[in-house]
Parts: structure tokens; C-alpha cells; sequence
């Protein structure tokens, strides 16, 4: 079976690998769809991001679908033809984070396409793919396409619960890439009332507006913008910080309602921070890391036609084309999610 | 009657004023007691702090205590003879967030010795106070050392109150100043199992451990203390930081536990934050900013004999001898929580 | 100008007042529609409900919209012309409760129709209605019915916060009035992945199927389905429980998850409830009492077209049919909710 | 080796039973200590309760204490010679609450002592107990009779957790057993101002004295004190019922505060609820059952001298006397926690 590898900044090659035997507990599932993420991103064009860096070849991937061909020994949550959202999160159940139901946490966490251990975790851009049953979830109804979305929609899922309460409530995003327009769809499910999205790329805010932001600013020209939201002590309940970037975390901070939420899923190093800010009006800066049960929400939001992923999926390109669309994704002018046909 | 009015750094003078007019629902408190806070000797050192400056005389003072004199029109909470701790928290009642229960953060606070808008607001070092019954809660039974004392402990009971579940937690307070003692003092008594206390010096971390901290660190000896605390991905559930130091900040971060909140009381001004240790770790970091009805609860736990703060209050000076307090105070090896007799 | 008066159960008259002089920050409304609830219905059928008996005439009425037609002095917030929904909810402001800002729980509330101070609180069902401009909030583009829901709406929003987390979640609404249909859809728009309804009347469960539930059950027909959610114990993860019946509130008990959260919105007396099985499930079950803040959150939601409640509409009256709309809005197998066209 | 095992109703033997084998990842335990439970009593008065009920012979106890006398293989947390409490919870750690951190709502758990699923958990009262590493936390420096108290402690510390923010607040514990007893030291310690306890006995109350309470009151002669609280809405902030009582609860409804948290601990049946107050003032009735982490917690707090449950052991009787001891705890003009000396 074929399988996008990554060697090295811009080296990425489709290579042959045999298939893995299906053990009890177990399914094979021929993967339709790869949609190309942030981090896949940074491992093809820099090789790694901050300490994370590729020591060997790795399969990348972590957001797919696919349909399920063969079932292991004692599976019954699952049949043969199911189309599967496959989860990417592999905790171990055991450690003392599992225990107490932070599975994101997991001490031996084995997430696919990750190359923080060493030997890396291989991940699922690949034609067949064993996985444990409780990593599938059913996304029949869906098209493959959007069951390849369930990944990053519970990264958003994830946050906007870190956040509490939503309903009716003001709600700042910065950063309107896949992750920011997915909080869009996620903060408007959970009733927020009015939604500003930030970001300094239009084509990328015309996103934010299909998916019903009520107001966007393109901040590389319109600079002023967000100061508006300053008097009186602040003017939104939470900020969805998609960025990593210090400026849009601090241009929050400074919209913020006394005791707002700030969550912040945006990958960044350390930045300056105007703590200060935080003390003063008590806010909350959260950090939101993945996901765990919010996996199968993603799926079952999908299917009740409560979260519309669709308009998100800009291009689909074949596997042959694999190193096109790592280029495609990279360009926000152009590509919003970019989706690999894997088979 | 005679009051402490800070000119510009290190010009505080001893002046007369006359005593304001008793009104309606008002009391004349005379003044016992004057705890010297860390605001305090940022305008007696340096004038003020970060854009917070003196630009006319102001009276200094919010940490006060008295005995009632006098009972202006239609009090009935209070009676001649009371001692009395005062609030220095003067919210209007009326604007939006004081509406929402959210006091500390009113339009129009009016809390005493502050330089922030223009006129200042006057402190309470005087020896006649007019107050509102409103802000004077019944000591009797206490020292009116202790009485004055409520008023930094109400900051510690607040920011303990941000960090949510305390009970047999295991907390990290930086800082080790009154703040941060009466940090200790308040974590304990919210039962706390565990509490680690760190600073750069000896004299006041020894303070820390008469209050109960089960281990103190001198940072600035011991490098390498901390570190230790970051396996397996932290050890703390809540750290209190009351340093406003950069360091003190960071090495927490890196100490607790996923899910973990810190609670940032000290004031800093911008500074480099490990931000993305908050997202992996999924941590909250809380500013948490003066008090409302904390307050009360700190001359009740101190009635009660539940918290004792008479081993922080290390000298109590005549108010004739002011100037030399304000140096004292300014000395981490000398003193910890200084006090003015100011009758 | 006419309002609606009850003298005693059955006995609703159509009287002449005099309007009410304008005050400063007050304006003159000119009443457009105005909705029955139950408790109108309890004064109208009944005299009153337990405790709460009629001693004297009272206009009814708290669920209203109208045109302002007059400002008075200082009122800047509103112009002549403008739509608004008018909250019924009168707290005064200077209480203990409303300083901590749970205004619903004022110890001087003056909330519209109501008996229970005496002299009684007179309602809204009239012509003209003098109003604080703080009482009304623009709802410009909505129709006047819609404004009217404003105030059910505001319930079920204030209920549906109690139940904390929603996003995704499994709920349960037993009773399929205007409040449980309210209830369901103030449930989607925070979330909801799946929600049943149950009532006794396959009319009224009609309407919750139209407001977007997963599944309707007619308990008075299929008195087993309740019974296959309680097996592992439990199944979902809120309940709103609308309609005051003790068996509504014990069915949901025993299909809840452990940890899960019971809201009682509807009213009952004294009931036997299952109590063990809220302990040993640690469930929380916690009252839900009119609104604050949320009458505002309803409109912006309406506005936004968040929330559809036109369908709830299905009869709307003239004043001159009062008592008609009265018996209409009496009959569960024909009306949803009934409304009187005031002028 | 000897054990305690329950027949019938007052058919309590003293057996012999061969000890198990000692497996991986477990110990071999000398019991030194077993504190009698309330439902060891009504397994002793009444051969069950409710619709638990004694089908076969059953060893008794959950609250035990003792020494290590042998390792299995792969145990490194725990010494030959240490103390050890042991914790009864038996949870499985791989069902959906287990892995949802609600190890006290295992679908599979196996809890000392008790006769729920059939064939029954067989207890701990005897001599030679096979336990999980897992289990036993480390207690050296108590006494055998303090560390047997931690299961108890235990469960009032966990329900002190589910009433939310304690620090400050004024506490109604109803019932004053042992669980209300150990309820007014763990509210004292998670920093209650004010502790109020009810019961029907003097000399329990006597015991609630002891441990701190601010105030006691014997609800069988003075009817009337509690109504006092019920002014301005209610006094208390929360409400720990330990004594499964309806008019304790009841009452306590009627004494809290609009949004207050009313725990319930005390074992009920059905019983009649004034859920009208529950609504109106908006309480939490959140149930409260057995505990998790909340064990190794109650050690530490031992251990550190910020709990002290000496005062509670009122009776010490040799394994001999063991009839003797069941029918002493069932005497609460006795005894408050009766311990059997195992060995």
C-alpha cells in the first residue's frame, strides 16, 4: 500500500509499505480522505516547528476518514462498509491523566504523524490503515470529505468548551485558517450572539463570513479596529485565539470584558503577554490542547446537520498530486482545507 | 487633624487637614492603625508605578482601622466605641458591572490612596476618617493591628477564591512578601495539603514558614529547586503568584500539573510568558484583582480564629515617625508587614 | 385606556384606566401584543396557584411588546417609533441579591401580574403602559409577536445556562408547552446533539418535533420508553423538566447519567422524589427562576435569527375576544401559544 | 485466618477462612483496625436496606487499616512494615466512567462489604487481607484507629468538593453521626466561617462541638430555631445532609440562600421534597456518593495535622467482642465511631 512520507523539509514521497496485521480489537479501513493540517504543514516546509524537529522519515497525517474492509477478532461496534472518522488520539487508558479522564494528557500518548518521540509516531496518510476499533467512529450519512473534518472541528469542539458558557455571549476569534473558521461554526453551535473574526488575509476572512462571522477585520489595514472594543473596560466575553501570533492574543486581552475567557489553541512560543491586563480585569487565559471525547461529537453534530463542514473543503486533490497540495495548502490566498483522495 | 501626604517620591509629609462633614448613613472613624501596602511605597519610592503617577499631593493609605466616634444620620449597623475595619473599596452600585456582582471592577471605583485618575482619589492615613457604614465591618475582639490587616488578607482570600478547588491540593505560592504570606495563610485555611513557597530571600520566606508553608525555596541560591517539580508533566494544581517577577511566573508554569491554574495577583507590566506550556498543558491562568465581599470575610475568619495574621505585623510605628516606617517597609530583610499608629 | 383585569377565576373584564404620567428615564409604550402564559392562565382558571391567590382586581399580563410613542426626560437609549419587548421584571437594584447580581432573586422584585405582595403587582395587559427605558429592549425587525416571546424565551435561556455545559449533549425535556417547546429550542441553539421530548399530548409534541427534536414520546401511550434510557445507568446528560409533574421529574432521574444535571423550571408543590437515586448518581438538580439578563440575550437571538419562535405562535386574538384567547390558550389539543392583540 | 461474617439479621460469626494468594501488583495486609459503618448496621439490625438485601453470608467492613506484611511480585510503592489504609474502592478503570475520571460510578465495581450484585463484595474485617498496591496509601505516623477513619473522611471530604466553594461560608451540616461529624471537620478545613449542625441527640451534637461547630441544635426540643434562617430568603450558603432524613432536608431548603448548594449524603429512600423552594430560590441538590481520590487526600490530611479524628473514636474492641461492638455502635447515646482490633 502506498503512504505519503515526509524526509525532510519539502522532501515528501509516496512510498510502498506493507500492510499491518489486523489484530483483535481491531480494524482495517481503506482511508478515502486526508485533509492537510497546520502541523503537516510546518513538517513539510521547515521539517519540524520550535524543539520539534524530524530525526526520521515519517508517515504524516492525523485528519482521515476511510471505509472500514476487514474486522479483527471480537469487534462488534463496527461492520464492513461503515465509513469511519478515524481518531488520531491514542492514550493509553492506564497512566494517571487517562484516569482521571484527561486523556489529552496521557503520559505515553501516541498521536499519529507526530515527530515529538523518538521513534516518531507514523501517522495515516496511507491507503490501509489498523486501527482499534474505539478509534473509529461512524460517520455513515457523511460524505468522506467531511468524516476527514471530524479531526480539527473537535480540536475546535475542544476549545470552545474550555471557554464555558457561550450562549448568547460576545465572541472574539483571531485567526481565520481552518481552526478559526471551525470555531466560527463551533462558537455560533454553541449560541453565541455575535462573533468577530480578525485575520490579515481577506480571502481567508471570506471564510469566516460563510460560516457566519457577523463582522471580520482584516487587521493588516484596518489597525484601529479593534481598539473600539476597549472602552469601558472591554467589550467581548471570549476570545478564540487561532493565531499564535502575540499581537492578536494582546489585541484581545485588550478587548476582553472584565472576567472574559481567552483561550488560547494557537501555537506559539513564548510571546510577550500584557499580564498586567490579566490581573486587572481577572481574565482567564486558557490554553486548549486536542480533544478526546469531543471526537465523536464533531461526528455526531456532522450527521444531525447541525455543523456545516462542506464550504471549509476548497480543494480535493489525488494522492499522485500529494506534493501540489502540500503547496496549495500553504497558500491562504488560495486554499482553505486541502483534502488528499488517498484511494 | 493630621494625615500622610505623599508630595512625590520620598517627600511625604505630616499635614493638617480639617475633618470632612459626617452625612447621612455615615460614620467618624478614628483612625488606630495603617498597614503600609506595596502601592504605598511605589508612590513614596518612585512616585508611582508604570503609568500609574503622582500629579498632586495625595493622601496614602488603604489598609486601615479605627474605633467609631461618631454616627451620622440613620446608622444602625454601627454603634460609638466599635472597632472597625474600613474598606478602601468604593464602588458606585450602579454601572453595569457592579450590577453584574462584579464590584472590584466598577466604571467609577473610587478606592482610597490611588493616583490612577485625575483628581486622585485620597488615601486613609488621616487620624479622623468620614466613611460610609457601608464600608466599615465590626472587628471588635480583634487587635485593630490585626483589623487593619483585613484588607490584604481580603486580596488573599479573593485570589484563592480565583484558583477554584483548594481542598487537599498541592500549591505553589512565588513570592513571599505580606502578599504572598497571607497567601499561604489563606491557601491553608481553604485546606490545602501541600504548599511550596518561593522567594529571593531568606528573611521572608522564614515568615512563610511560621505561617505554615511545608517547604520554601530560596530561588536565588537554589536554581535548580524547582525543575524537579516539572516531571511527568508538573506537580502543582494551583500556584499563587505574587511576585510580579517574569521567572517566578515561567518557573510555575513549568511546575504544574495539565489543567492546573495559576493566579496571577502581582502586579507586572508586560512580560515573556511560556504561552504555549498553557495550551499543551491546558493550564488557566487567572489574573485576580483586589476584592469585594472578601472583605468581611477576612475579619470573620480572623474573629473566628481561623486565620492569624499577628506574626506578620512586624513593627508598628507613631505616625511621627512615617518616613522612617516607609524605609522599614522598603526592607525585605527587616520587616514584613509594617503599621503606622496614626492616634 | 383598556387592560385586562381578573376580579376572581373566570371573571376577566375589560376595564378603563387612566394612563400613568411619563417620569424621567420612563417612556410610554403603546402595547401591540401581549402573550398568555400558565401563570395567567392559573389566575384566570383558578383565582391563583397554592399560595398565590388573587385579593384584590389585577390587570394580568408580563409577556408584551409595543411601539414607544413618548420619551421621557433623560432617556437616551430608545426613540418614538421603536419596537421593543418590555421586561416584565422589576428588581429594585440596591439589594443584597441584586448587588450580587442575581436580580431574580431581589427581596423587593415588582415582576408584572403578580399576586403575591399585596397590594398585588399590576400587569402589562393594557393600552399604554408606562415602562423604565432599563425595561425595554430594542427589537426593531422582529414582529411585535415575536417581541412578546421575548420573556418565555428569556426563561428557557436562563434554565438551559443552569444546566452548564450543552454543547453536544444529551437532553431530555418533559413537558411540550410553550416553555419545554422554548426549552428545545434554546437547547439547539447551545448545542444539543440529541434531544427528546416527552408530554402527555400528541398536539403539543407536535410543536417539538417542528422545533427540532430527535424524538417525541407520548407518555400516556408508551409508558415503557422512557425506561430503555436508565439501563447502565443513565443515558442523559441534562434534563429540563417543564412541566411540574412529580412523574416527569422521577422518570428523568432514573434516565439521567451519574453527574448529570436535573433543571426544574416547572412548577410544583411538595413531591416525592427519588432521592436516593440523586445521590448515588450524584446527580444535581437545580431550580431555574425567571431570567435577568437573558430577556436582552432573547431578543438579540430573535434578531439574529438564531432562534425561530414564530412557529409557537397559533392564535393571536383582539382584545375584545380576551376571554376567548383565555379558554383557547386553556385547551393543550388546540393552542400553543395564544396571543392578544392589545391596540 | 479470622474474618467477621454476616448470616442474617444479629447472626454475626466469627469464621475461619484460608488466606488468599498473594498476586502481582498486590500485598498481603495484617488488619489492624475496622471502624463499623452505618451500613454495616443495617446489614447487622436488619440484614440490608432498602432493596439491598443479604442473600448469602457475607463478611462485613470498609473502613480498615494495617500492616504490610508481603509484597507481590512488581510491587515498588509500598514496604513490608508499613501501615496502610486501605481503600475498599474497587473500581474496574476501563468503562466508561472509569475512563470518564467517575471511578465511584464504575458499571463494574466491587466494593467491600457490600451485598448489591450477587454473589456479594465479600469486606475487609479480618485478619489476613489480599489487597491491590493500588489500594493502600501509605498512612505511617497515624495511629491504626486514625488511618481506619480515612474511608469515612474520605466521603465527607468528596461531598465538601460537590458543595463548591466553601472558604468564607456559613455550612448547615444536618445529622450528626459520624459522617456529619467528619462533614463539620472537612468544611472546617476547606475554610467555613460559620458551622451550624442539627440533630436529635445531645450527645452526638456534643461531637459536633468538638470538631468546631459554631453552633449546635437539638431539633427534637427546639423546633424553632431553625425557622429563624429562613428570613430575607435564607442564611446559609450550603447544606450537607448526612442524615437521610426528609425533614432535615426540608428544613435546610427552607434555611438556604437563592443559589445555594444543598448536598445529600444521608441515605434516603423516596421522600417527600419541597421542590417549589428548590425552584424559586434556585438551590442545587446535588447528591454525594462514596469518593476517589478523595481517599489518598484524607491521609495527607491526617498526616499533616489538618485534620484531627482522634476525638471521634469513642470505642476500641478486641475481634472477640465484636457483637458486642455492633450493638454499641448502634447506640448514638454511646458511641460515635466504634473500631474492632482485628488482630
Amino acid at each position: 500500500m502506498r503512504s505519503l512520507v515526509i524526509h525532510s523539509a519539502k522532501d515528501l514521497r509516496i512510498e510502498d509499505h506493507p500492510v499491518d496485521a489486523v489484530g483483535p480489537n481491531q480494524v482495517l479501513v481503506r482511508i478515502e480522505r486526508g485533509g492537510i493540517c497546520g502541523s503537516d504543514l510546518h513538517y513539510f516546509n521547515h521539517g519540524g516547528f520550535g524543539a520539534v524537529k524530524l530525526r526520521e522519515p515519517m508517515i504524516l497525517g492525523h485528519e482521515v476518514s476511510g471505509r472500514v474492509t476487514h474486522l479483527g477478532e471480537a469487534v462488534t461496534s463496527l461492520q464492513v462498509g461503515d465509513l469511519v472518522a478515524v481518531s488520531p488520539s491514542r492514550p493509553c487508558g492506564h497512566c494517571r491523566y487517562c484516569q482521571e479522564g484527561k486523556q489529552n494528557h496521557c503520559l505515553n500518548m501516541r498521536f499519529y504523524g507526530s515527530a515529538m518521540p523518538f521513534p516518531h509516531i507514523q501517522g495515516a496518510f496511507r491507503e490501509e490503515l489498523v486501527a482499534d476499533a474505539s478509534q473509529c467512529v461512524v460517520a455513515n450519512g457523511l460524505s468522506a470529505g467531511e468524516a476527514a473534518v471530524a479531526e480539527p472541528l473537535a480540536v475546535c469542539l475542544h476549545a470552545v468548551r474550555q471557554a464555558g458558557e457561550i450562549l448568547g455571549k460576545k465572541v472574539l476569534v483571531t485567526g481565520s485558517g481552518p481552526i478559526g473558521v471551525l470555531c466560527v461554526l463551533a462558537a455560533r453551535r454553541a449560541g453565541a450572539a455575535e462573533i468577530v473574526v480578525t485575520d490579515i488575509t481577506d480571502q481567508t476572512l471570506g471564510h469566516a463570513t460563510k460560516a457566519g462571522a457577523n463582522r471580520i477585520i482584516n487587521t493588516a489595514f484596518d489597525r484601529d479596529a479593534m481598539s473600539a472594543y476597549s472602552a469601558d473596560k472591554g467589550y467581548f466575553d471570549v476570545h478564540l485565539e487561532c493565531s499564535g501570533a502575540p499581537t492578536a492574543l494582546a489585541s484581545g486581552i485588550a478587548a476582553m470584558r472584565p472576567k472574559g475567557v481567552v483561550v488560547q489553541l494557537g501555537m506559539g512560543g513564548d510571546m510577550t503577554v500584557p499580564v498586567q491586563a490579566i490581573t486587572v480585569k481577572e481574565l482567564s487565559l486558557k490554553g486548549s490542547f486536542r480533544f478526546h471525547e469531543e471526537f465523536e461529537t464533531a461526528v455526531r453534530l456532522m450527521q444531525g446537520g447541525l455543523i456545516d463542514v462542506k464550504p471549509l473543503i476548497t480543494h480535493t486533490l489525488p494522492i499522485e498530486q500529494a506534493q501540489a497540495a502540500f503547496y496549495l495548502a500553504s497558500d491562504r490566498t488560495q486554499a482553505m482545507k486541502v483534502q488528499i483522495e488517498m484511494a
